[in-house]
């Protein structure tokens, strides 16, 4: 549901070409396959780039929420490392006269506010093309959370619920009334998870990664990257609200919304058995979220969906996208 | 004679906008108007995008060649700091099936090669409109050269010679025949001058900017961040070798394209008087290039070009362009 396409075979072409790369110096720590590069000294950062018509359009949002959430999906990318922000570094670049960047510009500044976080560098460009944004995140984590990180044996558990920005894409696709107050949030205003990871590193959790794909693609970078299987059980995925309230598309159901949808920004986690079982109510006090046991890792690869029939469905990657009409 | 505009009120505006952000944490040290930003621990990192028909034409160049300049671009914001690069993180966004980000990728990657510094991070996307490359370079510098370090009484010089780059510019803009062999490189393949920087920083220059405004813009930078006043002596400003044979156009003279001109990513320095003096053969032979005395520092503000005639011509950045038709 994901407007973003993110080539399945990404991951293989950065191993390739960092096979052929110059030596990475000592004060660079890359853990292969993160959204964030890891400098020695504890500084972590990573770019993403917004780009209209791709990642997001003028008809759904204003550029004032454009530059907003932009800078959020960004931000996700520290909070999947349980970092801690230092600063952004924004370019944009739009047509006309500027006033569209300054427009997408104040959206980030807004959000940089509202989390206090320092702009450390700011640069607007005359586009002859779509308006677009570029936000690069720096951060702090001594020990970062990686997708390196999971055991065989350890839980998987997720923030939050899940499938609620997929269906506002639905809704904005199908046209016509405008977004249900409940489905605005999750679509213009997801949250990175920043001080939710810190708090989840601090409990015990050893790998995470952030919901941009969707849990399906997601799990199955944090399996690859850590050399597990993972298992997800179906009824237990916590799902938004809303889902259970739209008319779906023929053949798609609640469940894929959240398997496929993407740009959620909750947190995938892994964590020791135990571990936060008996904190589920203090982290939901604290942050007034739900933290959710979803599943599992064992010894093997892949990602399997139990449905509690008894067998368990393999998933992949480049499943059917309902939404887009093609396989992805 | 830049494809590239930068607003002269930018400087304002980032001054307006850091007054009113969070406070920055202490382990961000942001050297105000600086290209590139400062953390502890010695890290800087700056982003510079290039955008197909803002900042190069795919009728002037392939997509091999976009890439590998964007990234000598990129690296140039280091070498103004005197900074060892620790890698770079590269975003593409095109059109199309992906070929033409990968051509554009390979350019990044050539040049990585031939420099030795690691890719970091690679991000392919497909745009709706022009091909653009975001280009987030990293470095260590325990103590970079700033733009602010200029001294009353210090000597001001440059490296290599000026002008070649916006002489390619018209002369491509003109159409007709190809690039003479002499403008390919300063246009193409402008060298980020990172090892003469740091050569440079340990014979005791105390500032520098990398010149991609023009000489007159970019010692504007330097003037007002140091808050001293500088002068320009023409007699004394290197030109490229093929700017005396191009017919210009009428009204313009090659000492235009040096000043106005920009990209021609070498440097502008200021050192204490006598101390580059003696070393300036003993730079040539190291690295192939010219080091050149071209002007000074004294209490004050502004930019004055001495033409010899007794007069001081104040310059100012937003002068006269031959080469766009308009105030820049």
């Amino acid at each position: 549901v994901s407007l973003h396409s993110r080539s399945p075979g990404e991951f293989d072409r950065i191993r390739r070409i960092l096979a052929g790369a110059p030596p990475l110096s000592a004060e660079v720590l890359l853990p292969p396959g993160d959204d964030a590069v890891q400098l020695a000294g504890g500084i972590v950062l990573s770019t993403d780039l917004s780009i209209e018509g791709i990642h997001f359009r003028l008809d759904w949002m204003t550029p004032e929420e454009a530059g907003n959430r932009a800078a959020r999906a960004a931000l996700s990318d520290l909070a999947a490392m349980a970092a801690q922000p230092l600063g952004v570094l924004v370019s944009v670049a739009a047509p006309g006269d500027g006033e569209l960047a300054e427009r997408a510009m104040a959206g980030v500044n807004q959000l940089l506010l509202d989390l206090g976080i320092p702009l450390l560098k700011r640069d607007l460009t005359r586009s002859p093309g779509p308006l677009l944004l570029d936000v690069v995140v720096v951060g702090r984590a001594e020990s970062p959370l990686l997708r390196s990180g999971v055991r065989g044996g350890d839980e998987l558990w997720v923030t939050g619920t899940l499938g609620g920005a997929a269906a506002a894409v639905l809704l904005l696709q199908a046209g016509g009334a405008p977004l249900p107050e409940g489905l605005r949030a999750p679509f213009l205003n997801p949250t990175p998870r920043l001080a939710e990871a810190r708090w989840l590193r601090e409990a015990g959790v050893r790998a995470a990664i952030d919901l941009s794909d969707g849990l399906a693609g997601d799990a199955l970078h944090l399996a690859e990257q850590s050399g597990v299987a993972l298992h997800l059980v179906a009824s237990k995925i916590p799902l938004h609200p809303a889902l259970g309230e739209l008319p779906l598309p023929e053949g798609s159901t609640a469940l894929d919304l959240a398997l496929r949808g993407g740009e959620d920004y909750e947190l995938l986690l892994a964590a020791p058995p135990g571990v936060l079982g008996g904190r589920v109510e203090e982290f939901r006090s604290r942050f007034d979220l739900i933290l959710s046991p979803i599943g599992g890792a064992t010894a093997g690869s892949g990602v399997h969906l139990d449905r509690g029939d008894g067998e368990l469905l393999p998933l992949d990657r480049g499943g059917f996208d309902h939404f887009r009409g093609e396989n992805r």
